[in-house]
Order: structure tokens, then sequence, then C-alpha cells
């Protein structure tokens, strides 16, 4: 269903190449999912794309690499984007998600809708030891 | 900026009193922020609410409690509900959040909302190893 | 917090004052609330949006003027406006909204939410009977 | 398009026997809809969403069950939860939702969202009497 | 996936007739897309979205029309509406949308995206210069 | 309302010099809104924010500068970023922005929430010419 078809044979562009070159390598997979065969149209927007994702997601730092996943998940789920709940559920389980933590990000990410949705329901305001410029 | 006045003296109320109480236990300190005294006008919204928020944000399990303070504020940014926002910063801190890992936790959630609209911008079909009914 | 500043005496221009006029009749009251001041400044955005407003919330229909406004109120919340909450919170007790019927308003919105949320999540299949293509 | 298989026979479970048939004594009605299936995979997400679902949506209320399916409809169309428009939709037929009702329906919608967007757009302030921090 | 299906030869009404002879007319074009297809079991709700739409986009004005498209496109990717994603691509595209600007309009897309988180995220305070209440 | 207190004297940080003397040279203006501050507790946040910003909206491109924030205030509408939505319509009317075409741009980003809550809340399917999978 999409709304552009990617070019055959795109890695004949040298400049798409090396992006996909460098994914295969960050992730040791051959597999490109089909984000980066969509947006390989434009080649900046591929380079910059793939230069956020890297350096966000692939680059170690003080949040695990499953939980990166799980955070990256839950917005995706939250801004009802299908695409994105597909390819970090299956990036989620690759790093390790189990059943029974799947069930718990479910559990989390839809309570903390009802909650969103009855705090701008009643329009609670914040209390003033949460606001630093009150503090 | 509320749509509620919530009622002086609310405690008086013995089905409110049992809430924060036990609010109070769980969380060990005396504050109540004002989520709850909103939604103590019906005592069964507030004892429901607070059974939900209890049972999956207090309860040990297989999510460490400063993770699931994470996923609820990276949901709570997505869904736009600034006193959640407010709320869950606060309760992450309260549970170790650093600057380092907060400011981890932004160019998580803000890459993915990103990619979300990249994704939902082109309608980037979904890869059939995705899909658990191709699969 | 407003990004425009409405004109001072701003009922001078006959086009709008034709649309305040057919306000204050149209609700029995001569108060007019913030909206329609801060979207005067364009004649057309005022009078194409009141006749829209006027036509679907204050036409009898098949759907009774509460029930209306709880759904516009219902919408507000998910989509995050502020004002809207406010606003359609103060029409729906005009025409009758109750606490006990205010508090289920905000039980059924915050579990949608909770269900949109679980149903996002797992990507769930339509099943086909829903499905009017398939039926 | 799911990213979860369920398990065949899943009513060999008893956990998940229980509730399967309390949603169709309740609903007086043998068809289990995807929903229910997809999140039996973990026993307490099938419990807790479903006690939630029956407590709010099939409780005599001050709500009737018509307005209730409406107003759950309205919030899942905002959401853009696609599996949730469908099932609610099909929910709000069965109890009696015509042509000319669902019509208005969306249009009510369709309207909230219009002035939702409006008013984000030129961030209009709050009028005192709206505010009962002020009032 | 429709949770309608269109009665046949529904340009049998009249109504519709006019509706749908005023879109080829105005567009040039003896197509018409879905939308309009789905909406026409209410001439109501076909005739005023039909206005809306007629004279807000195909109306001269002070913007241009592909930028227009361009608008409506970058609002439907925010509010996850793949329909709409569809049309309005195809629409730009009609009207002149090249693979360079396609690609641009995503870059700021979806870099808005990622700064409405990060404002949203850490909840940024409105520099006083741009909030006319205190200007 | 803020849930992060930037530090005071912030620019004696180099890094952190480097950026906001870049901002001002790049918009000709001594003045840095309130987002740079509060991002600046995390430098490679603020470079990376920034190094984004200025590649898609201050390179000259295909989309003229006042069409590039008319696109950037319509996402941010649509995603209730408050915030942005601020600093957004001041910098495009600081780019020419008119009441009349701000008006046309509330006009097109509210009718375009309208529609895409009609092609949702019917679920529209889409048009096999508009999927470049069928075409």
């Amino acid at each position: 269903m999409s709304t552009y078809k990617p070019a055959e044979n795109i890695e004949n562009n040298p400049r798409v190449k090396v992006v996909f070159d460098d994914i295969r390598e960050t992730r040791g997979s051959d597999f490109i999912n089909n984000m980066w065969y969509y947006i390989a149209f434009d080649e900046d927007l591929l380079e910059q794309t793939w230069a956020d994702v890297k350096r966000v997601m692939a680059t170690p730092s003080s949040i695990d690499p499953l939980t990166k996943e799980m955070l990256y998940l839950a917005v995706s789920i939250a801004n009802s984007c299908s695409y994105c709940v597909h390819s970090h559920t299956a990036a989620a389980r690759a790093k390790g998600l189990t059943d029974e933590t799947h069930a718990e990000l479910i559990k989390i990410v839809s309570l903390a809708a009802k909650t969103n949705h009855i705090a701008n329901g009643l329009q609670i305001p914040i209390d003033d030891v949460f606001d630093l410029d009150k503090g």
C-alpha cells in the first residue's frame, strides 16, 4: 500500500550502497528492511536517517539496547505507526524481548495512555513541586 | 487551569482515605500529587485507577522500576500529556534518572517520532518477515 | 499564551457583529468565549467555523445536545486540545452533565485509549466479519 | 499483519477459557473477536483488560450502552486505531446505531477535530470562566 | 477493510450526482476517489465536506495549489491518516510535486515531529516574546 | 512550567557557545529562544538538534523558507506542541507570514484534520490507483 515504489537495483547507486553496507555490518545481518529501500530515492534522506539511527540506537550508551528498542516501540505505538511497531517489535525480539516482558510493555504503554487521557480530560494542574520554574 | 476543583478535606471520605493511605504507604512518602486529588470526586475512578497503577508500576516484575517510568514518560510525551510528563519525569528522577540518561531518553523518543513520521509519510509497506500472518 | 492578540472593539466590524449576534441568540447568552474573538481576525474563518458549529451542534438531530457535547469532549481529550476540553466541559455542564456522568465519560475515554494502545501495540488484525469488503 | 500469532487451541488454558466463557455469556454470543485471542498469550493482560471492559462497558450506568459505544468509537477514531474503529463500529451497530446517527457521529467527531486544530493552531487562551482555579 | 460498503449506482441519487458532477468539473477529471463514494450514504455529509474542500483547496488564494496540498499532506502524516496520505500524495504529484521536493517535505515533517517531541518531552516554557498576551 | 532548569551562564561551556554563536550568525539575530537553552544540558543533544534544524531549515532548497516554516507549523499544530506552535508562528511571521495567509494556513490545517477524522472514522479503503504496489 505504498505511495512510492523503490527503484530496482537501487544499490547500483554508490551512495546507497555505502549506507546499505554499513547497515549490514552494524547489524551483523544481510537483511535490509523496507524502511531503507523506500527512503533511498533521496540519498540525503537515507544518509541522514541512518546516521541518526546508528548514532542513537547502535552506539553503546547508558541505556541498554533492549531498553532502547522498548522505548522506541512505546513511542511508535503511541504515534500509531504501524510499520514502526512491526519493525521495532522484531528488533526488540532479536535483542531478547520475551513474551512476559512484551506483555508488561503493553501493560505499561496502555496504562500510560489511560492516565494520559484522564489527566488531559480533567486538565489536572501541575503540582508546584514538579515545576522547576517554581521550585 | 483545571476544569474541576477538588473538594476540601476530601480525605474525610473514608473510601478516598483508604486509597490515599495506600498511595502513601506504597510510595513511602506523605506527598500525594494532584492526579489523585482531582479524580477523587468519583471514588470508583480513584480506586480503579490506583489499583491499575499499583499493579503495573509498583509490583516487582521483569522490567525494573526506572525503565517502567521511562516507558511511561515516553508514551506521555508522544501523547502530549503535559501533566503526565511532569509527574513521570519527577518519578523517574526519584528512581535514579540522571541527566545523561534523561538526554538519551529524549534522543530516542524524538528519533522514534522522526522515523514514525517518515514511515507514515511514505506509507512504507510492512516487510513479510515482520508479519506473523505471513511468516 | 496566545500567538495572536484580537483587535479591540472587534464588533465594530459588521461581518463580525453579525456572527457574534447569532452566537448570542443561538446560545441564549451574552457571553462570547475566546474561540470566536481569536478567529475573528479573518471574517471568512469566523463565518465558516460558526456555520459548521451551528449546523452540527445547535440543530436538532438524532443525537441529543448533551451527548453531542460529550462526543465533542471525548475527541478533544484524545486530540490534546486544552482549550477545547475546557470549553466543551463547560458546555456539557450547561447542558446537564453531572459529576457521575462526567466520571463515567472519563472512564470510557481512558479505557478506549488503553485498548487503542493495546490493539495498535500488537497490531491485531481486523476480524473478517468487521470488514465489509469481505463480508 | 500481526506482530504476534495466537496459539492454537488457546482455550485449553483454563484461565483463558474462564475469560472467554465470561465474554460469551456477557455478550450473549459465541463469537470472540481477535482482540481477545491476541492478548491471551498473557493471562494477566487478558483478565485485567476484560475486567476493565466489562466493568465500564457492560455494567448498567448513567450512560446508555449505545452512547458508550459511540464515545469509545469517537476516541478510537481520534487515536487512529484501525482495529478499534472496526470493532466498535460493529458493536455500535449491534446496539442500534443507524446510518443517520452514524453520519452524525462522523460529523461531530470531524468538526471537533477541525476546531481542535484551530484552537491549538492559534493557541487560544482559556477563558477565565472556564478555569475553576480562577472561578 | 472498510466499515461501510457504498451502495451500487449511488449516482442515481440526484443529490449525490450533483456533487459528483461538480467534483469532476472542478478537477477536470472523471475519476472520483473512494472518499466521496464512502461518505455519500449521507447526502449532507457529502455536500458539506465537498463544499469545505472546494472552498479551501480549489479556490485561488494567497497560497498556491501545490503548497496547499503539501500542508494538507503534512497534517495527514502527523494525524496518521493512511487514506489521506495516499490521496494527498497523489494530488500533490498531480500538481507538480517532484521527488526532490517530496523528500524535502518528508525531511521537514519528520524534523518537526522530532523537535515537537523534544519540546513536549522537556516541557520547554514559551519565550515571553512569543506570547502576545505578554508582549 | 518546565521539568528542567537550565544552568546559568551556560555559554561558559565552549561546546554550547559554538552552537549558540552559529545560531546567532545563521539567523542574523542575537536572540536565542528557550528551546536551545533547555537542551543545552546535553551538548550532544544540542549539537545534533541544531545541525538537523540548520541543514533542513536554513539551507536553500526547492522549498522556500516561508513555506518550510508553514509546513513545520502545520505538523506542530497536529502534534499539539504548544511551544513549537509559538516559536514557528513567530518564525513564519519573521519570514513574511501575513494575517491573510495565516488564516488560510489554519483553514487548510483544520480542514485536513476534519477529513483525516472522516477517513479514519469510516476506514475508507485506499483507491487502487493511489497504491503503487498495485499500479
